[in-house]
């Protein structure tokens, strides 16, 4: 492919997305495939002669569109949203054009650099403490990791070799091997799959703690945990709080938190893949209070704030704490550039090599302007509250727990089976994608605003279509039968839910 | 920015990226500025209101672009390649495009899909055993990792987990912590950085054994250090052997390790970062022999088979290795549709999240076709070849070791200080990009072929720049007398040679 089919090419391709994105409500949001599907559509071989970029494309439409599931359709309410946006795609694109590979600061001045920059930009948006910041005096500064997973590993890791280092300064003579079975890491039994992986992969006890009615890890449950263990001769090292739990978007108390991890010489992580983005609007960051006894904070902003995935962002407040954990030497890797402020971010991450990947963060950063992201996700959340208000309306249903930030779940009064019977059946028919998750002992089906697309009306569909099929599951006089039960549920809960106040 | 804006700043990149690549022998090679240059230029705050996207390319243009190390120039010939083609970019903005996650089959069938059928045509035109292939009747199948670094730590926590639960099959009451000390991992002192690294960061002692002359870690010396161990209490688990090191491209021989490690049931990955792509020229695959007995095999389809990062290509002998290893469940990731035919890559891997990065192998495959490829692999191997015959008839120098791959090292005959030197001078000027390492305890500048763009002229475009810069550092005068010296060298580094056999 030379440089004129190549424009050729890209051009095809960029109306192609175009097309796709601009249209994305023609589409069912969940494909119509088996499992195999493309196996059998494709040669069991790669070509052995060049093909046309044209046959690329056709065969990219003719096979492979069929098997996508469309994340940015209005109707995908699963999971939470992964980030797009035109703007982020020019990022991306540079960055593929491009083609470097930021191993140390001379392998690519700017890929460092760069990141730095857009790194204090968005940890000033955020409202970050200043020791996060790579611009502040201290050794801390923010990296850009592939995921979440990613950031909660690299931290935990960090937390494990600074702890051991801390007491062989103690105890020269410590069995390093002895000690590191004795460290424990803490988190709440509402975290994302990713933090008890991290603790398998780091090879550490994780501790799911129980999470009160509201999903939040509280201060009293961590302390207790720690005490005991300490009492068994056990280290606690490692606490993941969550700001935004995968489940039901609950928030745990860092000021409740922050003090125990310090007093016990704790690491304390914030993973706040997805909510954390809301940060950039003022009146959300009261969700984060305490944030300054954190000494890692994550978020992804390649879920909410536009930006494609990969692109997670991390702040650690000594960076010292990761070269330590991270630095293995080389003779070509020799770089005499390198200090906390032109951070070697290999240092920084489990990996060798690394994308250009601030550049997307930069494009969307300046494409869309602080006040342009602030106003979308203050957008997305009035959109959530409108969803709820259709839900409420609906005797049927009921919406809880309170809606937050851009999730809402629901269930129905009847019970969990006609609930799991709705979310089945809706998904069969590929209209609405929603995932289901528990609360307080229920099966709820979490309704999230994923599609940078969605509007009002977007919103009205997606409920019609929920609606529709809910009329087939649950009619309305078997819901005037079961509103007794539900009735008694509802107080059941409020009286739980004043318990645990 | 609306779909027009995009369509019209997507013209202009495009434009913008065959401009920088079709132009870059008018660049030097490395940047001409300081560190923090572009803290200095770039404002402390990101922007409040949106930008137009002009203005973004423009500042790239100015801000980013000066900053910039130009990997795909003719006469970058440090490190390794990374990989770039026009193919790559359009499969990479389909991605992006798309932008969907592959967290589970259903989360987009396509994306898994696509990948299992491309690791299926990656892994046959490599010649690899079957038993890696998704397509055979095993549990074998390939996954794309971000990343060597992170192949080789993904295969040393499958190995840890593997041997564990081996051991706790024998003795059921086995203390974990007490067994996981005991675990050794062993690789060659040629290694790359990140398997040192994936050593520290799997918590496992990693031994960097002794390598022959020639940069090969024979099969005695694995032997003779599995027997050490073992002696005392210590249980072999893990080895990495290197198809193409990074400092001379040295192979070690996977048939002499392989039964070692088979008898003592440690795990063999091996990662062939770089050289493996060569194995799609069946010419090449002698170096590979022995390959049946590795457990796992990784190569970076994103160094020298075109594809832009990241796309580092695993194959695993048994999926299931990987799936114990890493499965945490939850219930909004059920899919009732994975099996080992159609897998839920995200246990195969460490992050939860995954993006659709066989489009980009895909489209390269298909794009080039594997005769493209070949013809590739070839010519860019006959370059260093015609590199290594220029710097031959220069008698100031010596190539040692044999050019390997599209590696070919170089010395002063007159010693290490006068290559230091010619090495610091050259990359002080900008206009070649070389790294050193060490053979034999020489220090050798490596000279890689990595622009794709390369041809004969840029070769000896590159040998004259170098040529230049030698006569400054060491002119013929000083070589003539160093000559006899080297002459003594050579002599003595042959007798080792032969000791070693």
């Amino acid at each position: 492919m030379d440089s004129s089919e190549f424009r050729e090419c890209a051009m095809a391709t960029i109306d192609l997305i175009i097309d796709y994105l601009e249209n994305i409500r023609n589409r069912n949001v969940l494909p119509s495939v088996e499992p195999g599907y493309l196996m059998k559509m494709l040669p069991e071989d790669a070509p052995e002669e060049p093909e046309n970029w044209k046959t690329v494309l056709k065969d990219f439409n003719e096979t492979v569109m069929p098997g996508i599931t469309n994340w940015h359709s209005p109707q995908f309410h699963a999971y939470y949203p992964t980030g797009s946006s035109y703007a982020s795609i020019i990022g991306s694109l540079l960055s593929d054009g491009i083609g470097v590979i930021g191993l140390t600061w001379m392998a690519s001045p700017a890929c460092t650099e760069l990141e730095v920059i857009t790194m204090n930009w968005l940890g000033k948006l955020l409202g970050l403490p200043e020791e996060f910041l790579n611009c502040s005096a201290g050794p801390g500064g923010g990296i850009i990791q592939g995921s979440a997973s990613e950031a909660t590993l690299v931290a935990l890791l960090a937390a494990k070799d600074k702890m051991i280092r801390k007491l062989k300064q103690i105890d020269p003579d410590l069995n390093e091997d002895v000690a590191k079975a004795k460290l424990v890491a803490y988190t709440s039994d509402q975290c994302n799959s990713s933090v008890e992986k991290a603790g398998v992969l780091g090879s550490i006890k994780m501790r799911l703690l129980k999470s009160d009615q509201n999903g939040k890890l509280r201060g009293e449950t961590l302390k207790r945990a720690f005490e005991e263990d300490t009492a068994q001769g056990l280290i606690p090292c490692y606490v993941v709080a969550n700001l935004g739990t995968t489940g039901i978007c609950s928030f745990d108390p860092l000021n409740e938190l922050g003090p125990i991890c310090q007093k016990y010489n704790a690491w304390l992580h914030v993973d706040a893949a997805y909510a954390g983005v809301a940060f950039i609007c003022p009146e959300y960051r009261y969700l984060m209070k305490g944030v300054e006894y954190a000494d890692s904070f994550d978020v992804n902003a390649h879920k909410w704030l536009l930006v494609n995935f990969d692109c997670s962002a991390m702040w650690v407040k000594d960076g010292y704490d990761l070269i330590n954990a991270f630095d293995v030497q080389r003779i070509y890797l020799e770089d005499v550039n390198a200090t906390v402020q032109i951070p070697d971010y290999r240092h920084w991450q489990m990996s060798l090599g690394r994308r250009f990947r601030s550049l997307k963060l930069w494009t969307v950063l300046k494409v869309h302007g602080a006040e342009g992201l602030r106003s979308y996700i203050r957008n997305q959340i009035s959109l959530v509250q409108h969803f709820a208000k259709l839900v409420d309306s609906d005797e049927r249903f009921i919406v809880e727990p309170e809606p937050c930030m851009g999730l809402a779940c629901f269930r129905f009064r009847g019970g969990d089976k006609i609930t799991k019977e709705l979310l089945k059946s809706l998904t069969e028919k590929k209209k609405v994608f929603m995932v289901g998750c528990t609360y307080r002992s229920r099966y709820v089906i979490r309704f999230v605003i994923c599609s940078r697309f969605t509007t009002k009306e977007d919103i009205e569909t997606s409920w019609n279509i929920i609606k529709e099929e809910a009329d087939q599951v649950c009619p309305t006089n078997i819901s005037a039968k079961s509103q007794s039960i539900s009735t008694l549920d509802h107080l059941e809960t409020l009286t739980i839910n004043e318990k645990s106040k």
